[in-house]
């Protein structure tokens, strides 16, 4: 790719122009504020599907009147170690950033602690979060449905949502032991670039409405993807429907889908975000532990395998000394927006 | 399989020749009747592999020494919403028994808590504990490590153990939803089997010591087994691996593998168990949303898919209406333990 056919920007370029996208469709200051923090950290982990192309999605989602331009998040503090915050309908982001100091302070206390947000629509990935409450010290687990698209293990309709499963655990130094994956075989959007390039996709991604594995990318968008992992994937798909669903009062996926009516809006409902703090167990002896876990990383790295942030945490050095590179057609669209 | 090839049983027969056995081979009192619960809980449900003939199993781990017979669990309240039992180098089955009440409690008091037990020979599923833990009304999730024997996703050498995850959630009725798994892609059991019948294994079970795919049982067994779902498995055991490790002081399943130093013992190290309370999160409008939960289950078996534990339970009501036929071969096996 040459430079004219991409725009290079530093990452306080990328806010100014997420911040003016996002004002000018009426997302409110605060809103804006917290999307713009996780639409910066997808394109500075050169995570392309989670940066600037988010704004997209969200324009897109605001058009549908799917989510609240302005809710207000509503704290409410229902047990000693738990915590929830309404968004009102509105964006995830601002009902985590005010919800997480409760949750950090509630794991601290108690020595494990979760937060439910409700009633939110999420367009994000999981890891920016998981990595605010990493760095506090805590590990995180969180996990929250999506769309009904994806079938069980040895059905044929859509049930569960792409239902993300994610993980931090904090290491020395700036990078903690991250994981965020959908627990769908792939991303929806996988099937839909194959779809595009009229491309095959492989088995096990998805089948038809009989059930039968497919290869075809829109016979399997019109019938149902599948899990990874087979009935084991399926099970775990099941856990985020159930402890980010009905658990916290808040939607399944099957709900959400029938909640956008068609509106192609992002998936709207609840997720659920648990923290531990290693010091609850251990006390003073808690850095020797977390120290001695260095060796399941050296472990991984040391036989040539590659820990699941690697990539993101390479992609953030280069963006932090020397910005990030978007594809002028993107940029183009983006700045489209603003008109 | 004709009569005279089976051994039917009671299950209070099974609990007899479970306890003569244990005894027999100096496992103090308390222990007996806690480990004898969980075989009788695992022949009870027709799991072939975790009923009377893990007698075998512990009897083998007790000779080598590697288990103390006797030991008294050690209960240590260490925060709010933490309680931590030292087994004292004992089967892990007391130590649950007398953790779990602190376990509910605090779940009850603080909306979620956790159970870390230290120090303790495992040879059992999860899913016994899991359903204790359901059956007071909570959301339940259990992980543990085990021996070193799978390797990383992209790696080559033996790093996680088998590393289960098993989850549980209340349903009306006498069977919660349950799942229990192991994150290697098969059991090492499964490979044993294979290896012992001349019968090649299918890709993705194993890799040779170069990491390279292989359909040789011996040869898999020999180099490394391999996760469920390629690098999404390989993070979850990783996971598995910190949460049920350095989280709660205790071993890796390299660190397992190395204690046993080739006695061929069960794993050795600590287990997690996570408690949540719907109740915590919606106070009395818990039972509708769990009520709600039940349109994910419909929709799971509406469409001929089986829920994880479903055989199980079918075989428990057989067992119980009609006890259980224990193949004899391995009845006679047993029996000679008691010589």
């Amino acid at each position: 790719m040459t430079d004219t056919d991409t725009v290079t920007l530093t990452l306080d370029e990328v806010a100014a122009l997420s911040r003016a996208v996002l004002t000018r469709h009426g997302l409110a200051p605060d809103h804006v504020e917290a999307v713009t923090e996780t639409i910066v950290a997808g394109e500075r982990d050169e995570c392309a599907a989670h940066g600037v192309y988010r704004l997209l999605v969200c324009i897109n989602t605001l058009k549908t009147g799917k989510v609240s331009p302005d809710a207000q998040p509503v704290v409410d503090d229902v047990a000693p170690a738990l915590v929830r915050v309404d968004a009102g309908g509105a964006f995830a982001q601002l009902a985590f950033k005010r919800g997480v100091p409760h949750l950090i302070t509630k794991a601290k206390a108690s020595g494990i602690a979760a937060l439910a947000l409700n009633n939110c629509v999420h367009f994000a990935a999981l890891w920016p979060e998981i990595e605010t409450v990493v760095a506090e010290g805590l590990v995180a687990l969180a996990v929250t449905p999506s769309h009904a698209w994806v079938a069980p293990a040895g059905g044929r309709k859509p049930l569960f949502g792409t239902n993300p499963i994610a993980f931090g655990w904090p290491r020395p130094g700036p990078f903690p032991y991250v994981f965020d994956f959908a627990t769908s075989a792939v991303a929806r959007g996988e099937i839909e670039l194959h779809r595009r390039a009229g491309k095959p996709i492989p088995e096990g991604w998805g089948v038809d409405g009989d059930g039968q594995p497919t290869t075809d990318a829109a016979t399997a968008l019109a019938g149902a993807m599948l899990t990874f992992g087979g009935h084991k994937g399926s099970a775990l798909s099941t856990m985020v429907e159930l402890i980010a669903g009905p658990l916290i009062g808040d939607m399944t996926s099957a709900e959400s889908l029938a909640f956008d009516d068609g509106a192609g809006s992002s998936p709207y409902g609840g997720e659920l975000i648990v923290a531990i703090d290693p010091a609850g167990f251990l006390g003073a002896a808690a850095a020797d532990h977390i120290a001695r876990a260095e060796a399941v990383f050296d472990g991984i790295t040391g036989q040539g395998a590659r820990l699941p942030s690697q990539r993101r945490y390479e992609g953030r050095v280069r963006s932090l000394a020397s910005g990030v590179h978007i594809p002028r057609a993107l940029y183009d669209d983006i700045r489209a927006l603003l008109d």
